[in-house]
């Protein structure tokens, strides 16, 4: 039996980092601060892709590709944006390897060094705006919707598995517009989809936002987020959705001819989410046990393990079992059966529950007499014996229900930590000893919330969008009049 | 009206570069020798890419993720890969940026130096026998049999879009086996994916064989290959399938405990299509009207176009369309309305020809009286009167009729293009007049392989599997005894 995962009232980043490693998600690589995603783990992921996928595309966008590669003078273009991600990048200088003297090592090829550096896209508003310039003439060439998926790198010092590492998967959005009311509907729309798949596939409640100033996207004029709350009590920002004014038009150059015959500038947008998800998900719902998956997005649904010890009586459990597994796919459910005879039944229940598999079919001997099997959830671990016929479509209700009851478990969890301060010293105490998020007022200057972050490590999630949070009061460290609480929280 | 293509007969590499661009495939980026994979080319590379995903799948394989950084030191530990990978290759040496002196500009940071380069991926199979190490212990973890989906950089001095461009995505399978046997039998299962893909998907026929060990991928002891012909008369390597023996099991220490209980080292496979294929497709079957696609993989099937002048006439037929929108809709079909009244009818047939719609349905007032549309085909060029009622029906059969005769039409070009000689001054012959592949006798050597190559350009494209050329004749140049013929072609 596999030792015990940590658990999670001892050592929450210790739980996350075992469990992401023994459930199969991912694993750190031999390269500083970028990981190896896993099977299991990119299952997952395709499952998050697909969707998305879908949800883009009815919504207008097609998909494109753009370099990997983004010469050093792009970044410095855009004034803001230079300063916010061209910094900690990493930067390719050369373009080929040579043998050294010895003979018996590889090394840089000093002669055949690059005339311009080429950064490793750390996003890639500056060559996708160099590429929308040759693109865009006129009104009837707007708007241009499109969508990529791509790997991006950003060279951070400390990572953790998904949640922060120098490469990551993501994809990211790039609108032009020919208004700023259809640029801001659009960075709006958006936002409005990361949360509808955050509710109805990842059931992850998140509350949207705007972010103040300071935590905007380096160049854009309003920047949209959605936020989701750990069960450590620490808020993970889950994605984000830029309206970017006419700031990269103007950078590269990007005019249209209007509608009235004017040469104008457009607007633009930027939207992304990320392998980062792959983290909220597993920090929304897991539990001491293992993962917990939400059934949408599992990529075994239900799992059937078989029980026998002679040789009629596996011939017998076999033969139910195959007859189960291909009534719960012709259902549309998707189902393993495990018969794999290296492995214990008991191994394999502590595996599957450890891969967070939502439902688990288990069949012996007297199952098959009976005409039963014993049904087991994942996420309450209740059990019950329950009859082969209509067995398909129990397991598809069911797995509606746990789908709909992790939502639940979550909100009224994001619920319960959502308090309000009215004053400093109750803000802090809030944050040490209950954590959550914290609706407190706010100056709305950068200086108080620098102030507040150095002295608590709590950061102003966003402005909310999703609950109303004007009312006339006093800024908790300065005393200032405030219109309307913001969601502090301390992040990952 | 938009100025005609170049014609293929004219100046084909012309031909193909521009209908490459103008048909909304790719085009080239800012940033020498990359492209940008245009919103249209992409959605024939994501139904490629599915179509492909789901055959991987079905034989049993997993997707995951690896790094796309790579240290410099794991290109020396396989002496016969670093000589084919290391070489040519985007290093990163630096991982900051800073602003220059005058404040102005970006600059490379001198002081953040890595310790040691990392190259970006030519090609994965260091980094995933690095991993695989960890992966692998005993039988009980073979086989591993997984797939990534990846970008890949190359330092080519000479590119072109798709066939050869510094950065392009591809999938590479890595798999890793118990016994040689196993690991042969996987490569050959690829390589006959990949000829399937090819015939039933991209309308493709292809020649499967084994590469020479000159030509083989640096560390493989067998390369399967599929080669195609395109309408120029040269060859383009269209996907390979490697079997790599123990070598990258020796070069990472990557052994198994096997069931008698000893220490081996694993067995191993890779196997990779690149967007190269998108190259392929349309030089296989397109013409001087611009491309041709097949249906199977053709983003849009169909298009309706409609015809009207007065607002009366517009309104009737912009029902019917809509209605023969549904119905084709209804059938699987995918089919787009294309009522944009920016443009006019003329324009958009031009447009869907360039863009190698297989059919196009136009639909004008006399149409509706009559209940009657246009029905016109991309590959033939023909057009017929055909009555709305049953037109599902037609439409869909018609897409697999044109399935199979661009396969058909592309296999009796490729077959009216292998020729045997017997002499090399046939051979050179047949290489500069009338092209294709050129079936000779070849007495084995490296030696005679590069004088035939450095004489006229053409290589040995493989040792087909799909034919019988066993026979007894004599190599051409050195008059030396050759027990089978060898397939010759100039090539991509």
């Amino acid at each position: 039996m596999a030792k015990k995962l940590p658990k999670r009232s001892e050592d929450y980043s210790k739980w996350y980092n075992e469990l992401v490693v023994r459930a199969g998600l991912a694993e750190n690589s031999g390269v500083r601060g970028m990981m190896v995603i896993k099977p299991y783990g990119y299952a997952i992921w395709e499952n998050m892709q697909a969707q998305l996928d879908r949800m883009f595309k009815e919504t207008g966008h097609q998909n494109a590709y753009f370099p990997l590669l983004i010469p050093q003078s792009y970044f410095a273009k855009e004034a803001k944006h230079v300063e916010g991600f061209a910094k900690e990048a990493a930067v390719v200088t050369h373009y080929r390897l040579r043998t050294t003297a010895d003979g018996k090592g590889i090394e840089v090829d000093p002669t055949a060094k690059l005339e311009e550096p080429l950064v490793i896209r750390p996003t890639s508003e500056t060559i996708i705006w160099d590429t929308y310039r040759r693109w865009i003439q006129s009104y009837r060439d707007l708007p241009v919707l499109v969508n990529q998926w791509a790997n991006v790198m950003r060279w951070e010092m400390r990572t953790r598995l998904f949640l922060r590492t120098a490469e990551f998967l993501w994809q990211e959005g790039h609108t032009a517009h020919e208004t700023r009311e259809e640029a801001i509907e659009e960075a709006e729309r958006m936002i409005d989809v990361y949360a509808r798949f955050a509710r109805d596939w990842m059931a992850m409640p998140v509350i949207r936002g705007v972010k103040t100033p300071t935590e905007r996207f380096a160049g854009a004029e309003e920047t949209y987020t959605i936020e989701a709350l750990m069960q450590d009590g620490k808020a993970l920002q889950s994605g984000t959705s830029h309206f970017l004014g006419q700031n990269f038009a103007k950078a590269f150059d990007v005019k249209y001819l209007s509608r009235e015959g004017k040469l104008e500038y457009v607007w633009a947008t930027s939207w992304g989410v990320s392998t980062r998800l792959m983290g909220a998900l597993v920090m929304t719902h897991s539990d001491d046990n293992g993962l917990v998956l939400p059934p949408r997005l599992a990529p075994i649904q239900t799992v059937i393990v078989p029980i026998y010890k002679t040789v009629e009586q596996r011939q017998a459990v076999d033969a139910k079992a195959r007859e189960i597994e291909t009534l719960l796919r012709n259902r549309g459910i998707r189902v393993k059966y495990d018969n794999d005879d290296k492995y214990k039944p008991g191994w394999k229940f502590n595996e599957y529950e450890l891969r967070g598999v939502p439902l688990r079919i288990a069949i012996g001997p007297r199952d098959v007499e009976n005409g039963t099997v014993e049904l087991a959830r994942r996420d309450t671990l209740s059990k019950e014996i329950v009859p082969v016929s209509g067995l398909d479509e129990r397991v598809e209700k069911l797995l509606e229900s746990i789908q709909h009851d992790l939502f639940q478990r979550a909100k009224d969890y994001r619920d319960a930590h959502i308090t309000r301060a009215d004053s400093f010293d109750e803000f802090q105490d809030i944050l040490e000893t209950k954590g959550g998020f914290v609706l407190a007022h706010w100056d709305g200057t950068a200086e108080t919330e620098a102030r507040i972050k150095e002295l608590t490590k709590a950061t102003i999630r966003c402005i909310p969008l999703d609950m109303d949070t004007c009312e006339e009061g006093r800024d908790m460290l300065t005393g200032k009049a405030s219109g309307r609480r913001v969601l502090f929280a301390k992040a990952y």
